[in-house]
């Protein structure tokens, strides 16, 4: 299966350098880098995006500049507008994950906007996103950047892709039922010969406790020779340190 | 259906004030409110936290501030360590997505471990969790910072809030975590009385590696109490039968 096409973020009238890095930075962790700048306040380059993008620079390098929305957004057939709900618009509502899924779909070039730090996209311009993406939220404190905007998409596209990382879950697997039994029978060994079965009417019940506990663990084959070792060690004499 | 407690976040060592405040703001955008400081560089409260927590403020009057990883999650009975996977330690590693989801279906109070901007947590303080959370990340370029690190783990949290599910299971409850130090530390005890962790050199990694043994077992209080008193049974004189 062939990937789909990476989406473009689009920053819409971005005011301060320093958040058009940290978008760069926020897109590069989840190997997005088609970055698209619409009208930047303080035109571009902007010198203070460098240090905020710590590293990301190849990011900003291939930065593309553009004077409207319209053509920024030129060559992608789904856009979708990071915003929260517009009551003057009839228009899809996505959660992150599901616009993940719908660009994964597809074979369609696709972009993502955001608008400036402090008021957001113009009605027009969320007009012309296939729909609104909205990042679920606190009702009772909403505050997320641009940069943090940035990077919850970015990782929710990411997440279903196949060039991320998947966790690494090379975990032993559990020892074979015999060597967990092998460390029970050593425990019941010396616990018997410390009288730890007492009363004897209770031993079955207090064997089976211990059974359970140890067959709970989940532990390796190495875990289960540590831990013999341990007991060796605990009932053993002093081992001489020399 | 009862909802399952919040996570705690912990910021272990965090070096800057407005870090502290970017995780409040971070925290609070998906509902957190549980912050726990434990030996920030520049004491607390810090003037730097109030004013990048942008209104946040709730999060940084109600934190609490410890000494030691231990005592800020004494009372917790898991505890996931958000890092990169260590080499050096035999621990699950899971995605902030399957976190989020243990979370849900469990009953027992949660904390994550976020490590100093720069270093990350110690060895030590990732073998005091129950598991590793990665966020899946591109290889060639992670650069994630504490405060986004804690937005994302937040957002997963957040995101399968209303789908929680009750857990299926009548368990018993995992103990807090301080109930599990206190066997190690009898255990530790004993050990080293028996000259169990030779040579020197080893013997910080025998005692992470015992740490991840008893930590991943999930052993309720009852089963902690049944342990400790094995290990009392094992260095004690063989007990009185009569």
């Amino acid at each position: 299966m062939a990937a789909s096409p990476h989406p473009a973020i689009v920053l819409v009238r971005p005011q301060l350098g320093q958040n058009i890095g940290k978008a760069a930075r926020a897109m590069l962790n989840f190997g997005l880098t088609d970055m698209r700048l619409v009208a930047p306040r303080d035109g571009w380059p902007n010198p203070d995006a460098g240090p905020a993008a710590s590293g990301a620079d190849v990011v900003l390098e291939r930065a593309r500049l553009f004077d409207t929305v319209q053509e920024a957004i030129a060559d992608c057939s789904t856009v979708y507008a990071s915003t929260v709900r517009r009551r003057d618009l009839v228009m899809p509502v996505v959660t992150p994950e599901a616009m993940a899924e719908d660009i994964h779909a597809s074979d369609a070039a696709s972009a993502i906007l955001f608008g400036p730090e402090r008021s957001g996209l113009e009605t027009e311009e969320v007009a012309m996103a296939t729909a609104i993406v909205t990042v679920p939220i606190n009702p009772e404190f909403g505050s997320l950047n641009l940069a943090q905007a940035v990077i919850l998409l970015a990782y929710e596209w990411s997440k279903s892709n196949t060039l991320a990382v998947p966790p690494d879950k090379e975990l032993e697997p559990a020892a074979p039922h015999a060597e967990l039994e092998g460390l029970i029978a050593q425990l019941d060994s010396e616990l018997f010969d410390k009288g730890y079965f007492h009363p004897p009417s209770r031993t079955q019940a207090t064997r089976n406790t211990l059974r359970t506990i140890f067959t709970k663990t989940g532990w390796s084959s190495r875990e289960v020779k540590a831990i013999r070792g341990v007991v060796r060690a605990l009932v053993g004499p002093p081992r001489n340190r020399g």
